[in-house]
């Protein structure tokens, strides 16, 4: 197919990838749950998370499992006066990958600035009809 | 159930549910597409977005049928010499969408910054086992 020419996208091939943003971490939810988790080093509770991420039992609780499963977070089980609770915290590595993964989302930030800046949706398409 | 008094949950209740991150736009591949169009007030041809993004054909056509369908990205149809060619661009809502959408994600990673800095592993936790 014929390159145009002003897109460049020979040169930037794979540009807008953004290979660094872990789905693991990407999604909305459990974007919130390690926020929360970032700065609790000691944890969090269940039902302190429900109300910091404004989620459902079940959805919360999905969300954990799947952050659990890729060892971003933690699970410890005990007592606070007679209740059994459940305390969730970031694993040191789960720490690091969180650190990493906001730094390729400064990035995309970085990007649409730059990229919202040169574009600006003035110019008419001569010669193209709507599909 | 008994609130931890040091996670401050009460007072900051839905504080990291970001309502704002519009599902259709945080998904990675169609961020990427955004991020492409924004730049490109002609548009852009699908190989051109192809390349970009480094996406397969059919994932590039199915993301873009999602942005169609949510209003965001606006479809033309041409001639190119003799071939007929599709362009793809942002429509105007979309391009506001896009920059309040970026304006949320600014928050998450100024939220992710702070909270890392206020939160550091190092305590033991006494009283717990994990699950």
């Amino acid at each position: 197919m014929a390159r145009r020419k002003d897109s460049g996208a020979d040169e930037r091939a794979g540009r807008f990838g953004y290979e660094g943003l872990d789905r693991v971490i990407h999604e909305k939810a459990r974007l919130g749950i390690l926020t929360s988790l970032a700065s609790n080093e000691g944890g969090l509770l269940f039902n302190d998370l429900k109300a910091l991420c404004r989620l459902t039992d079940g959805n919360l609780s999905r969300h954990l499992a799947v952050l659990s499963e890729a060892e971003l977070v933690e699970i410890w089980k005990g007592k606070r006066g007679s209740r059994q609770q459940t305390l969730y915290r970031l694993t040191a590595s789960g720490r690091k990958r969180f650190a990493d993964y906001i730094g390729v989302l400064e990035s995309v930030v970085a990007d649409a600035h730059r990229e919202m800046k040169k574009g600006t949706r003035s110019r008419p398409l001569w010669g193209w009809s709507p599909a």
